[in-house]
């Protein structure tokens, strides 16, 4: 395999098969390896992504599971690559890791929740006071959004393998985009960038290719976001706890639409019309 | 919030906003709840989830995980709900559990990897000798394949929330659908449905609504699957497994279309041109 002009996209020779015809084509994949994260020489755990960005994702991941605060709590960030796309990313804390509680290691795709001995509370903080607490965000703004996040997401458009997560000022203005074959990893990815950058607190609006789970709540909760944009659907469990932490939840963001779930009084750019209707299939 | 005519979607009130103005809209969400798996009474994994055929979630990831080889080996399984749908499934093996090298806990939506605490091998090995495998897919049986498993996806028709896993036999016959939150979670209860049923050496083809992981390779070669379809991308690790394992995947299948990664040589019904085309964008 030889590589394209992405780096975490790799070539492979397939067969595209249509109406009884097979035509040999050559194909991008998105890359997938094991990181091992260690934290102060202990192994912490490992999980499946995409390579690239390694340091960024074991921050990311890393400080929302709370096991260190701020970037000044991290004294070194150590990459070690190895076979077949994986890699070590050791970092050295100035303290102890922060309690983990019952966690033992995390995770797959670094989901803040598995990986626990006992059952989770299933509850999240809202989010500290940050420059997104009083402001609302103009709907009118989500088809510019979502373009802006797409035509960042040149792994995707290579592989159509991966998700993406952007981070966004509350003007709409693009700070991070950053991809991954898994979910949780690219929002970890795109809140360690910026939070090794020091410019955390700039961000408002977390904007996900992929559904909402629980997990991607507490790591928006985590990360002082406020809205949480996705191109899917929120799980239940998503929408409670938004609501609980003060966040809005705006899903299925397609062509400038978007469905609000929670605090709908901080979008605006939009009148409301009076007629509820009831749910229909969404196949 | 009230249950619908599924029993893992709610309803819940949404703004539905477009083009400038605000509709309320009643929307059907898809449920998510914490799963703990006791093993021998030892807690083994907490994994999120859609609620229902938790059992069979359990007995397709332990058995994924190689932690037993045979319904044999399982002398009671127990389902216990919890709160905020959440729910423990203890089973109870005739034996020690067989060992699982140096997991200690599973894992996020069942992924096979995570929570190891050092680097896996990376390698899967081939399913061992079943029904299907020194027969031929008849790839015109795609579009076929696909809308037995679309008519079969009712949680998904309902809330555009969640991944669905089929498996069926070599004549394309929908041996069993079930559907989740998590992409590997659904392929586990799928493959722990036939199993219970005594009935997994019939299943020839695993079709998944997702992406294709390495996970996923390893789940289907250990099920004794031979044919793996996506209607997704597929990682280049999966691809590389797949080649090893002897599995023949079929990804990107969409309207009767489909590309063939490997094992091309078990797949009938069409004929090869001869031009290579260069890869294109797929966004």
């Amino acid at each position: 395999m030889e590589t394209l002009d992405h780096p975490a996209a790799h070539v492979a020779r397939a067969l595209h098969v249509q109406g009884g015809s097979g035509r040999p084509v050559e194909d991008n994949l998105v890359q997938e390896g094991a990181l091992q994260i260690v934290v102060n020489g202990e192994p912490y755990s490992i999980t499946m992504r995409t390579p690239g960005e390694d340091a960024e994702l074991a921050l990311g991941l890393l400080y929302a599971e709370k096991v260190f605060d701020a970037l000044e709590d991290v004294s070194a960030v150590e990459e070690k690559p190895g076979s077949d796309c994986s890699a070590t990313v050791s970092l050295t804390l100035n303290r102890k890791p922060a309690s983990q509680g019952a966690r033992r290691l995390a995770s797959s795709a670094s989901c803040g929740v598995c990986g626990l001995v006992s059952m989770p509370s299933m509850s999240v903080t809202a989010p500290d006071a940050s420059a997104s607490e009083d402001t609302a965000l103009d709907l009118s703004l989500l088809e510019t959004l979502e373009g802006r996040m797409r035509s960042a997401q040149r792994l995707f458009q290579r592989t159509g393998g991966c998700h993406g997560a952007a981070l966004f000022n509350i003007g709409g203005d693009l700070l991070v985009l950053r991809e991954d074959v898994g979910r949780h990893n690219a929002v970890d990815k795109s809140v360690g960038a910026l939070l090794r950058a020091g410019r955390l607190d700039e961000a408002a609006v977390l904007f996900t290719s992929g559904r909402v789970s629980y997990e991607i709540v507490a790591k928006a909760a985590r990360a002082g976001i406020r809205f949480l944009l996705a191109v899917s659907a929120p799980s239940s469990l998503a929408v409670d706890m938004s609501r609980d932490a003060g966040i809005t939840l705006v899903a299925f963001c397609r062509g400038g639409k978007g469905t609000v779930y929670t605090h709908p009084e901080r979008v605006t750019g939009f009148a409301v019309a009076e007629n509820p209707k009831n749910a229909e299939a969404k196949s």
